[in-house]
């Protein structure tokens, strides 16, 4: 494939794309709000369906509302390579997360078309089922029912906020497939912007990711006595809000002093939240993270330490509710091989990294060879109608994924 | 007075009246709710007026509503002995804040009436509008305006929160008297449960009352970035949740190294409040407490070095805005020598304390000699429904009140 070095997407067509893309759902603020399916997601899917038709790929969709567009390969019995991410979005969202994962995807196909080349297997490009979680649980369905993650029995009686089920929202907008077949996969290869601000701030366009980050998220509720801030002297005090501090403090040093460690209180509630009245209970959420289970394991294990000592030493009483778990995700090391060396080749400033959020792609490596690449975004700001990204980046991260999917399409 | 030795109230009585009045606004809880200036809060000042009225008390209602009630002495020209509290509770308040020193008050001058006993002063009996702030600000209206505190028009236009205006409630209950006359009070005492812990924890039923503390409230407002907890490595966070909870402990520690002070956070919003997102913004109040000026300025300093260090350390912007200030309140030497004197005459355990709270007696304090005096109430626990407080406790605060004021009366 020595033509291959030389081949390159079409910039301005992807930025043309994505701009097109981001009208639909378009918010005031300049963000995107097409919340899965919706009548604006369905435009969606049906304006991504009608660009691949246009290079001549067939479209399917299954049972669980995944689109698939397919290019077929001299060989179309082969396990196809498959790339792509998901249109929807936060509502509050921007143009790129997950939009640039399938359409960087239709611009290789494209790229591909236009040069008349035919590779060996067949390449799809899939936009996942309602990713985000916005408007129904779980996040990343389309992906989790493919990957056998979650039932798709049990997503599909999942109800919005209004009440209305997922199933029937997805019959409505007429996204339901007759089946879920899984068909084997050669390999998975995601795109997405990073939804962090290390590659920006290392000046560096092409993140190499390696895995994600594993999850721990529990609900830490503490209880003292409520009390009149006036008359209460300092030594008579249960006061859960002291407690709920030394830990948030506690839970932020543990995670610096551990090497790639993050953890984060983002949400805190107080009763009776009044200027003059001691709290007598606040809770509070932990999100910890790690690439390596075994230290995962620890963090959570120091955590709950804190939790009970700082309660102990303040006479408060202390329960800790685990919310979530995910297990720490590595990709795999032949599709990693392929973004690093499409990254040497094209001489791309890059890094290594392990994805700190949940990806369609960590759902996928369960059942296929995958990886991942990032690109860089504006302040690292993502789910917000403010999310940015340069076309520079954009347009290399789209030229890795095209030397990549080339290379394990002619495998 | 020898007589006054020997002479004591009727403690079976008082709690009868404490339980007949509860029953006005009785919840169901046990507690009470009779907000100010409702037809709950009338019911209760008429019942007060007719227990008055059936010992020859007269009654009179000012412009702002406050009630007194009078039992004239020998030489009535003479500037009258007050004691009283306030009727008004919280929306879930308990059987004892306020009503405990407006039937005290009642109990003595039955007391008195029961024994043929007619002072050289007179003694009135006031029922302060207003006092808990929780339907209408500003919290002790009555004695606030009474006291030149506060101007009677401005108060008269503050609306609760239905858009109901002050002046309109009053006068919808016929609560609205003629005029604001303020005759020379030439003393006032005013009985009331602590609403803390101390005297419980210690052991003693009388708290001999030499001031309140001075206050200063704030709302602190830390802003840093929002982002996703997932991608974001705890080197390039800024975090206002952990600005929050390094300044939150902080404060806390600061008021445990001053002897007597008082600092508390009580409520506490966090932006976006999501447990994935790291807090882009958190906002809290501070409440700091001491009897000194100057070391409550030395604990207002403090502090606001406690939030510009840590927001610089954390890289964070900040904001501290003052929500409210009393100064701390001396009452008078005289008043409070009285309350020594006939604590000691009755061989009651009782301990010389500063009012954590505000009370009507600190806004009369600015224009009459004043002094109070404190009763334990269960666990410190007020504006409760499960408030409450020992028979033999309140009867001990009671016998105190008629010994003080029999020898103002007769001064």
């Amino acid at each position: 494939m020595s033509n291959s070095k030389e081949l390159r997407i079409n910039g301005d067509r992807l930025w043309e794309d994505l701009m097109e893309l981001a009208s639909i759902g378009a918010t005031a603020k300049g963000g995107v709000c097409r919340l899965a399916l919706t009548e604006v997601d369905r435009a969606g899917r049906d304006w991504f369906r009608s660009q691949c038709k246009k290079i001549g790929m067939t479209t399917r969709t299954d049972a669980i509302g995944n689109v698939f567009a397919r290019m077929e390969g001299t060989e179309a019995d082969l396990p196809a390579v498959v790339t792509g991410s998901h249109l929807d979005t936060q509502p509050s969202g921007g143009k790129f997360d997950g939009a640039y994962g399938v359409l960087a995807g239709l611009e290789v196909a494209r790229t591909l078309y236009d040069n008349n080349i035919v590779p060996r297997r067949s390449l799809e490009i899939v936009s996942w089922t309602n990713e985000e979680g916005s408007r129904f649980l779980p996040v990343m369905a389309g992906s989790g029912v493919f990957a056998g993650v979650h039932k798709l029995s049990e997503v599909l009686t999942q109800k919005d906020g209004t009440g209305i089920g997922f199933g029937d929202a997805l019959y409505s907008i007429g996204e339901a497939g007759p089946d879920l077949a899984r068909p084997a996969i050669d390999a998975y290869f995601e795109a997405h912007i990073e939804q962090g601000p290390i590659l920006e701030a290392y000046g560096e366009c092409i993140g190499i990711v390696t895995g994600a980050l594993g999850q721990r998220w529990f609900e830490c509720e503490l209880t003292g006595f409520e009390a009149h801030a006036g008359p209460t002297p300092m030594e008579l005090r249960r006061d859960a809000m002291q407690g709920a501090a030394a830990i948030i403090r506690g839970i932020d040093m543990m995670a610096r002093s551990i090497r790639d460690a993050r953890a984060t209180v983002g949400m805190i509630e107080c009763w009776p939240n009044s200027r003059n009245t001691i709290p007598g209970r606040v809770t509070f959420s932990i999100d910890l993270r790690h690439a390596d289970v075994a230290t995962l394991h620890e963090m959570e294990l120091a955590m709950r330490e804190l939790v009970v000592d700082h309660a102990a030493a303040m006479k408060l009483e202390w329960a800790i509710r685990p919310t979530n778990v995910w297990e720490p995700c590595q990709f795999n090391t032949d599709c990693i091989n392929l973004v690093r060396a499409a990254t040497a080749e094209l001489d791309l400033p890059c890094r290594e990294m392990v994805s700190g959020a949940g990806h369609d792609a960590v759902n996928i490596a369960r059942i296929a060879p995958t990886a991942m690449i990032f690109v860089p975004c504006r302040d690292g700001v993502s789910h917000n109608e403010i999310e940015d990204a340069k076309p520079s980046d954009l347009v290399a991260g789209a030229n890795v994924l095209l030397s990549v999917l080339l290379a394990r399409l002619n495998r």
